[in-house]
């Protein structure tokens, strides 16, 4: 890796040029995105490390990337005399970024630690500067290397932008920004600076193709009772775009025109300010009063409409159909020698024969065997492992559909169950049912259902490390919060109209991985006099589980019922999307147990 | 009420004397106890309202008391005539403290607010601070109209104070203060002032009988390095006490010296302060640094060590022993005319045939019919019901005993219980037997929890509004943090050794009230390398559940076993402590069903 080491010795000499102590690069980019376009991986290009999670550290002497477990193997490969060291997040032997740096610059006098702002949320750079305070340290947020050393930079995507058509999204911008202008006039806020990308997609009923997997235009947003604005890059904008904008009277300015725009803006506007979305170099362009808050328009995109309601059902209608066909083949093929690539690339084509279907919404984790066992497993043509006509495969797979975005886990078997594979299976299952027939009190958030599909396994001493829920965005980003079921103490509450998986899983190192998801609707429940009224779960999602890894004994018969109705449900639904025979074996995995 | 209206004017005088334009009188005392001595109930005194919750406000024209919906009865009745209207917290249409007290002052110019700062903690006048300033008041924190007007006033009580045990505590004083003095410096705190009564009682050993229900002195304590000082009137230290104090080098100093020593604390020193405790007086006392903490000791006395937890376990024998005679006798004699008042007499008869025992650790609730559906009920002679041969009873009291505290409910049948009173029973167990037999790994929050004992009653629309467990004292509160289990986002987690009810309930009003609650030990469950360690519940209260008011339909397997195994332990527990009649009584209630 002689080309990351010429690179990391020339960002040393800027950092001595400018006299920077230490500078953190982190994988994000002006968006705060999930997935980032080429244009902004610095520190892929820097570390060449092309993992999603990552941040790297370097200082004159030491340069460090911390990652999360998933990428463990893959850091510790691509980082190979790099230049750099790989450090574990969140485990016991590695110091996490702070202290490691605390004690590298233990010894420097005053040191200067640096960041580019553009890339790091107001809420980073605020902890970050009470940080450097309590260790005497300065931080200095204008140090963007990036523009200098980073000669063969991609350009920023050219996608063109599309009007996301209101019979799809069921409400105009006309209605959606009055919405918004209520809310801001509830905190007292004139306007507010939109970043976030599916924010400011969902909000002007705009799509684009910039980012892998979430449909959306690199763009900024700045809406008030005065104006409305939007800065994108010119060739986004086709006549169609144009004309949307124009009928909404939003005004198009220049992308790289948001910083000066925010400069200029008058001292007696107020602005709301998503700590955690905006960044802190255009926070700090603002010259006006600010209000700090989760962004409002979180909370109006994860309640969705009836319109958006209805396309939910309908895409997931598609997506069982195409799932029912790539598991038919899987079944079929598990002794030809196909590999996981082989199953992921067969899901984009079954998808693809859907002309709402525009891309996944993430890469398909097809985990075979012991590959199911790592979380996030994403598999490559080099590592692919090629089936047998046994053991256990994990799908987890999402489209984008453009009245719908779906995101599914089902795990199967290929032949000839153990015992404790079936055992495993039915625990987790048990879990995911407890949760999907849950009702609720309105005001009851995520984290307090949360432990509904845990509790199989932890009578067993056994649970999963991720969350078990998070929201799903309305053809938009497959993740989107506010709302989550985690054992973090998320206080957002569970409301009718927000869409979010069901997912609890077990993974068993070297052996196999288990997890069943569906997406839920929450809808309204029973309402009554005494008690309030209450919310229960709808599941939206289509396709059977494997009856075959059922350990019947350990049901409840309210359990046997429920997977009978949901199956009962799916056969009914996706029959009319399948010829005969793919109805048939549909049939026969959805027969009453 | 006369004299009331004469009290209230008289305050008037005061306040216009001052150039106050409102005054907030709370009903707590300078420890922010629970449970008040009547030296503090100045409140009770200008209001004529005696309920454990009520906040007064009074301004130049009007008089208010908010209390919640337990007292909405009594204060009704008590405030009759008294100047005094009552306002309902929490319920929609009635404003709370702030709107209410905004609107009266919008037409005052430069509005002062008042209060004593001495009986409201540094938490809830910073919180008024910030709110005066958002409206334009002023707020005065040096009102101390109860020193001038209250010429009645009740000396404060003087009980003598005396020593805990070691046998008993199971630590004694020199470890706990050096166990307190490492968490101080872990915060970079070189002393600490201790005002809640249960943190100086614990620390120092010594327990009081100056307050109803929970064995305390009133003291405060402040334990550096250097010293360790209780400030405590002399009367209450007889010989034994001086001798144990001398033991420890504690410094004995007057009650009313406090504030003066806190004045003249070294500038250089870092004192902790828990802000929802202390007082805004004493901190405001403190010219030195001040650290804002939690009450470390809150966190050290809520795990138990293995000497109190026997203690408890032979409590809960006494305990369990008492109640076995308690129900015998109310089922004996329920057609015989006894009231609700007789119930709770006999039960401190009974506990009172203990040595061990000092006083209930809580009023007695003993609730028939549809005063079992009023939460807070707490019987009097002029309220109490006659019992009849039928319906149901409520019971939840505690007792305290120099070993441990107790808390427990039952519910239970007098006779002919009807269909809808099992199934609602059935629910409330379901929900009770879910909670205890939980696994769960280390790190879990009292909220993640809390759900299992809620499901069975959400699942039919029903619920209950108080929380699921709260944290007891050993031979102290009946109620203490900081762990709990409830729907509040409380991130305390749940330790080995912490003790906490579980306590689920229904309440149909007009008609009964079922609750059934245990107090629950958190153990070590299975430790395991790939999942972590698990905790689980031991329950210590001895009790059999009524099983004449259980559905079985509505049971499973696991659950019928779970209420055996109890009743088994219950059975063999209790037996040893009860004469034949008795012990044969318990059998047949404790009979596999």
């Amino acid at each position: 890796m002689k080309e990351t080491r010429e690179r990391l010795e020339a960002l040393r000499d800027e950092m001595r040029r400018v006299n920077v102590d230490a500078v953190i690069i982190p994988g994000t980019d002006p968006h705060q995105s999930e997935y980032v376009s080429d244009h902004w991986k610095f520190r892929e290009w820097l570390t060449g490390f092309d993992g999603t999670n990552g941040t790297a550290v370097v200082t004159l002497e030491k340069a460090c990337l911390w990652t999360d477990s998933r990428y463990f193997l893959q850091a510790e490969q691509q980082l190979q005399d790099s230049g750099f060291v790989m450090m574990r997040e969140n485990m016991g032997n590695d110091p996490d970024l702070r202290q490691w740096l605390a004690q590298e610059l233990a010894q420097v006098e005053d040191p200067i630690v640096a960041l580019d702002g553009r890339m790091h949320s107001v809420m980073e750079v605020n902890r970050l500067e009470h940080w450097c305070g309590d260790n005497g340290f300065q931080l200095a947020t204008d140090f963007r290397p990036s523009d200098k050393l980073w000669t063969d930079r991609p350009a920023r995507p050219s996608a063109p932008a599309f009007v996301h058509d209101v019979k799809y999204a069921g409400e105009d911008v006309e209605s959606k920004v009055a919405r918004l202008l209520q809310l801001l006039d509830n905190v007292d806020a004139d306007a507010m600076l939109i970043t976030a990308l599916d924010d400011l997609a969902w909000l002007y009923n705009l799509r684009g193709g910039d980012i892998a997997y979430t449909p959306v235009a690199i763009a900024f947003g700045y809406v008030s009772h005065k104006e409305r604005n939007i800065f994108i890059d010119a060739g986004k904008v086709t006549d169609e775009v144009k004309q949307h904008l124009r009928q909404y009277d939003i005004h198009v300015r220049d992308y790289d025109e948001v910083e000066h725009f925010l400069s200029r803006r008058s001292e007696h506007e107020t602005v709301l300010i998503d700590p955690d979305r905006v960044s802190d170099t255009l926070a700090a362009a603002l010259m006006c009063q600010k209000v700090y808050a989760r962004s409002p328009i979180a909370d109006l995109k994860a309640i969705k409409n009836e319109v958006q309601i209805e396309g939910f059902r309908h895409a997931m209608e598609r997506d069982g159909a195409a799932l029912v066909r790539l598991f038919r083949w899987v079944e079929a093929n598990a002794d030809k020698g196909i590999t996981e690539m082989d199953v992921a690339r067969k899901g984009i084509e079954e998808r693809s024969k859907s002309d709402m279907y525009t891309d996944e919404s993430f890469a398909m984790i097809a985990g075979y065997g012991e590959h199911g066992a790592i979380v996030h497993y994403e598999p490559t043509d080099a590592t692919a492992a090629t089936l047998q006509p046994q053991g256990i495969l994990l799908v987890d797979t999402g489209g984008q559909y453009l009245d719908g975005t779906t995101d599914i886990t089902r795990t199967v078997t290929l032949g000839n169950p153990t015992e404790q594979q079936k055992h495993d299976f039915t625990l987790v299952l048990k879990g995911h049912l407890a949760l999907q027939r849950a009702r609720f009190p309105e005001g009851t958030c995520g984290v307090q259902l949360d432990v509904l599909a845990r509790l199989p396994l932890w009578q067993e001493a056994k649970t999963y490390g991720h969350g078990t829920g998070h929201g799903v965005g309305h053809f938009l980003g497959c993740h989107e919060g506010p709302q989550s079921i985690r054992t973090d103490l998320n206080p957002v509450v569970l409301r009718p109209g927000m869409i979010t998986s069901n997912e609890p899983g077990l993974y068993l190192a070297g052996q196999y991985g288990i997890r069943t998801e569906n997406l839920v609707l929450t809808v309204r429940g029973p309402e009554t006099d005494d008690f309030g009224n209450f919310l229960q779960f709808e599941p939206l999602t289509l396709f059977p589980y494997d009856v075959r890894l059922i350990d019947r004994s350990m049901l409840i018969q309210e359990e046997i019922d429920q997977i009978n109705a949901y199956h009962q449900m799916v056969c009914t639904r996706l029959t009319p999307l399948l010829c005969d025979d793919e109805a048939q074996w549909l049939a026969q995995r959805c027969a009453p147990i």
